[in-house]
């Protein structure tokens, strides 16, 4: 088979064959096809999108590109939780060891963060002696054991969406439905699980800023899944600002304990620990075909009774981390944002958020950058709370004061407020 | 600047500054724009395709991506005729030392071939001892001395255009109308030529296949080439049979000569010769500003009287031939193929005589092909004419009776007969 003749026929509109789609994957993960090939079929690709059975070929022929897990044998249902990216989302690290106390296998692939939205391998990166890189054979062996695990995304699974994946970030090719979705679900199929629920974020610091990109790209994910034998549901959350309190990498790491572990919350991190009660309960009542109700109050008693906390300790203890609670990892500098009068909080834009975080060392600008895990930026209520003078609306944890200055002047760009009271931002966009 | 913020404005159809194609052209020139991203933008060029502006800065940037020839001091005008490529088509060959007999100044820089179309380059590497790569500075030398030189693509002009060229070919981004114009026009900018024809050639045999895209093409180099202060002219030729009799690379040059030298012609040749005689008419009187029949009678006149075989040898002796006529090559077998039947001649597909020359080993389907000088079809007759039982209709010229049998075989799908008289293709499609 001659690549080019494919180009050609994305080119022009036409329909690729499954056959066509194979040769590429197999093409993309052995670097028989050259970038400059990969690239032009990406854009190619953007321009006339994949139809659905198309994009369903091309999720196959990735997923069948490299390994594939074999879960055979492990307690059902076997269950992935998936969020397209926010800031401050760390509702993963929640409810993973919550819907595992449940007694649902949890089995991850989580990304690296680049630009705004963090990575769930980089907030758990921040707890020492953690193993994040688990060869096929380990994942399935301590999910046999414990029903949970998460690494890093191997190469050895879907290495064609690598190849496409790392083309797609420098050709200006991110933004195509057909190629994120395909990318998404190619690592689920080969990841094992027959249960996904997918959090797709919709605002300013997620990958689609409008709610008709949201439903769209919902709509193919559970369209694609469909065509895959995948059990797919797709909720939409709002991502006009950062999902709970804290954005950062040890920050997130701290609060999602705060929620395992029953402390008490301010009014941000309360936000975020209601949307992951939802998220659970949503994915729990799907799995398990329950509902809804059931399946809340099978997650608030893990939460309230130290089930869920037990399996967090047991799953970082596994991957290699000291047994107990991840101790905090303070920065040298943190700095209150005070209110300078009576206020409501209109807008604490998620994006500008995620950009302070991220020119305060906490996120990648380029696939090199190192992160720093102390930093990052907390708010203490959602959008529509009022703050008295005095009060704190944001903390900066920055490495030096030079850097906590510059984040304080971002963030003013960032933060809105008014005199007349201001409605909260709804925590779902969708059913 | 960021390419890839270039990349997503031509995705999007957004314009680009002269800027950004500055920025675009020395990034491919000097290699530090990579290939992966040159292609997404070429695919993206393709499907949004730039408008005239655009690409008259494109084709500008390209031309000052390397050096540039100065013809200050020359006799005026400076002119090149430019072909798109054809089947058979060696007008080149003759029109250079026509003009140049007739007192114009020809510097001109042509390409190698690929795929079905001939380049001139191929053509005159069959001619012994022949210089085909000469430094700018010889190139002016030698069109002071004699006013004619002629030199393959050099690596110092236009190097854009050489980085792009290359990508496109392998990428699906050859047929794009702003691409092919400016890829064109760079070279002539950079040649330093003022008045140059364009000769477009339209069917199976050429770069365009239908009318419609050629009057696009000659449209989009007229107006590019008036932005870029170049003074155009483009004729459309008929590119559905092999321009006069030979396609073949010794055969070529031979034909060329027949032409030059004065000798007898059989009816394929004589169109040729006619078709030569005024395209170099056309170009002497756009370049003069002369009516174009006396501009006829002076082509006729220096072929007639010897001036442009005179030049012809002039020429090629300059860079580096043996003095007098070029020798035949002759190719081990010479196979004719007979008309079975009287029979009147309805179709000689130029793409499938050139896919048959081709195989015979005389073009070259990869870069790194090497050619068979000695090889080719000739054919006797145009379209529309008339063949008695037993007359040849065809030659092969073959390394081997194989190939020669081959070509046979494949020559019967090419050519098609009628019992019913048949109109003749006119040589020109445009006025």
């Amino acid at each position: 088979m001659n690549f080019v003749s494919i180009i050609e026929q994305r080119r022009d509109g036409g329909v690729h064959s499954p056959e066509g789609l194979t040769f590429l994957a197999n093409g993309a993960a052995d670097g028989s096809i050259p970038a400059y090939q990969l690239s032009a079929w990406l854009m190619a690709a953007y321009l006339n999108p994949l139809t659905l059975d198309e994009t369903a070929d091309l999720t196959r022929a990735m997923a069948e590109s490299g390994e594939t897990l074999d879960l055979a044998g492990l307690p059902k249902p076997w269950v992935d939780k998936h969020s397209t990216g926010g800031v401050g989302d760390k509702s993963t690290l929640v409810a993973m060891p919550v819907l595992a106390a449940c007694g649902l296998t949890m089995v991850k692939m989580s990304g690296r963060g680049l630009g705004l939205t963090g990575g769930t391998i980089d907030k758990l990166s921040s707890v020492d002696g953690l193993r994040l890189s688990l060869s096929p054979a380990e994942m399935v062996a301590q999910a046999r054991e414990i029903g949970i695990v998460l690494t890093g995304q191997s190469t050895e699974l879907a290495p064609a969406d690598k190849a496409l994946y790392e083309l797609r970030d420098v050709t200006g090719t991110v933004t195509s439905i057909p190629l994120i979705a395909s990318s998404i679900l190619c690592k689920k199929l080969a990841g094992g699980a027959e249960f996904i629920t997918f959090d797709v974020k919709c605002g300013s610091g997620g990958l689609v800023h409008c709610l008709y990109s949201a439903q769209e790209l919902a709509y193919w994910l559970q369209e694609i899944g469909d065509r895959l034998g995948l059990k797919v549901t797709a909720k939409i959350s709002d991502m006009s600002q950062p999902l709970g309190g804290a954005s950062g990498n040890d920050l997130e790491v701290q609060e999602a304990q705060m929620v395992l572990y029953g402390d008490s919350l301010d009014p941000a991190q309360a936000r975020f620990s209601e949307f992951a009660r939802r998220l659970c309960a949503h994915t729990l009542a799907f799995a398990l075909n329950i509902h809804e109700d059931e399946a809340r109050g099978q997650v608030d008693a893990v939460l309230s009774d130290g089930r869920a906390a037990a399996k967090w300790e047991q799953w970082l203890t596994a991957q290699g981390a000291a047994p107990g609670r991840v101790p905090p990892k303070p920065a040298p500098v943190v700095l209150d944002l005070l209110a300078e009068r009576d206020f409501w909080l209109v807008r604490q834009d998620a994006a500008e958020i995620g950009r302070a975080v991220l020119e305060l060392g906490g996120g990648r600008k380029t696939k090199e950058d190192r992160i720093d895990p102390r930093v990052g930026v907390c708010v203490h209520r959602p959008v529509g709370s009022r703050f008295s003078e005095g009060e704190p609306f944001a903390t900066i944890h920055a490495a030096d004061e030079d850097a906590a200055a510059r984040a304080a002047k971002s963030l003013q760009a960032a933060i809105e407020f008014s005199n007349e009271p201001v409605a909260e931002a709804p925590l779902f966009l969708s059913p």
